[in-house]
């Protein structure tokens, strides 16, 4: 499953260039866009397509609105009056590299070019899907929670809502599409869903632990920095041990939920070992 | 053509509302989209449905996405990175009211519950649509120009670009919607467009006019806030009385383009006559 260079030729291609007044915008938003990012959202998309029998190129806009959804989401969350980080995926944040304005709007602008390239994947329900994991009942919710709970400890369940929303609406809304615009069945559906929620939180808990233990070279931010905030983390409810603990038994249960795909699901299963054992 | 009540009991019902962690976010959202308005873009694309046989409802759903869009691009524009306005239709703007995090999110939440809208209606033509006329070659592009046109002199064909994309886009974009969600046919489709066009520079001339004119109750913001970042607007490139002289030519074609739905089109005569005639 190696879709990445694949969808970084699409979004290259689909994103606008220029060099009149507007260049500024265009690659503020090229920035936090191509830079060298894992593609987990789209690659997923991708790979539940082909596990379906789909063409993978049938899902490819879609799949790449999820990159620049997850891009917006960052580009805004990096923001003064939000996380205030200057760094990311170790350089500097888009609005350190093309100041707060230009930031603001090509995360704007970013968020709204993913609903023409959902338009372009010819499903209603491809959009409404995106729409719905994206707002504020998905990712966007998770974001306020996570605000409201900001230097605040909270309990587990709570941190769990958080997770599900800010990472997993997008990572179960990427399964689900990719099964969709294959035109997969029910249960291959449930299966998508149910493997995007769990690695979700595999996805989650590896990166609360990596910012304890990872070096700002493995995770392109400073380390601690959601300790600095004095957050909740997997980290601070469970401890190291119990959290990877926890990563290996969601792991598990991914995988197991495969079964439906019969033999084809392979790589699904090697990414999620990965999502696991990612130091970066 | 009065369609106001509909469509805030359209939004009032489909805006999120409740009373855990995220009130805050549901209540910014509702407070600056609910604000009394005139929904001059939503009423635009209703409009244009019934003059072509659609039934009005079908356009609803669209129609109020364009209002979200239209709202969230308020609550961005005026955060203090951006515009940094604290008075927004007479009363504090989103972010004075909510903090700017909150605001901000709510933005990005108002844009993306547009697309879960505009997929109600059915038509991927009208999400497309809708994402063109939002995004960077839309209104976010006329808002990247006038930021990189701050505290300059610009000539007026700029000028008239940046009204093009920032304030005529979405217009364009309403009147379409409504042309096609009636099942149109191409020669409307191109009327509307070019109604949405005139109309949208004349509601920007006047915009111009009334910020030297107006006064705070009329406008709902400070007069000459506009003025004070040394904003080039029609005015300042040819005064009020000749800005007012154009708004007027352009209404008259406005109006003189709508021979093409016959009889059926007053309310339409009316509205860009009121356009013309507004005073905040």
């Amino acid at each position: 499953m190696n879709y990445t260079a694949l969808i970084d030729k699409y979004l290259d291609g689909r994103l606008p260039k220029g060099d009149g007044l507007q260049t500024e915008i265009f690659e503020a938003m090229r920035y936090a866009v191509l830079n060298g990012g894992k593609r987990v959202r789209p690659s997923l998309a991708l790979e539940f397509c082909r596990v379906c029998g789909g063409a993978v190129e049938t899902a490819l806009p879609a799949a790449c609105a999820l990159e620049c959804i997850h891009s917006y989401s960052l580009v805004h969350d990096d923001l003064p009056c939000m996380d205030d980080d200057d760094y990311r995926r170790g350089r500097p944040s888009t609005h350190k590299a093309y100041g707060e304005a230009t930031a603001l709007l090509a995360g704007d602008a970013l968020l709204t070019i993913a609903f023409e390239m959902a338009a372009e994947s010819q499903s209603l329900e491809a959009v409404s899907i995106l729409a719905k994991a994206a707002g504020c009942m998905g990712m966007v919710g998770g974001q306020t929670l996570d605000l409201a709970s900001e230097k605040k400890q909270i309990p587990l369940s709570l941190l769990q809502e958080i997770h599900a929303k800010k990472t997993g609406a997008l990572l179960i809304a990427a399964a689900k599409l990719g099964v969709i615009l294959a035109g997969g069945n029910q249960k291959q559906l449930e299966a998508a869903r149910i493997y995007g929620q769990k690695t979700g939180r595999v996805f989650q808990i590896i990166d609360d632990i990596l910012d304890v233990t990872g070096s700002f070279a493995d995770l392109g931010k400073p380390i601690g920095s959601d300790q600095g905030l004095e957050k909740s983390t997997y980290v601070t409810h469970m401890g190291v041990d119990k959290a990877y603990a926890l990563a290996e038994k969601l792991t598990q249960e991914a995988i197991e939920g495969l079964a439906v795909f019969g033999d084809n699901a392979a790589e699904l299963k090697d990414f999620a070992e990965a999502l696991l054992r990612r130091r970066k």
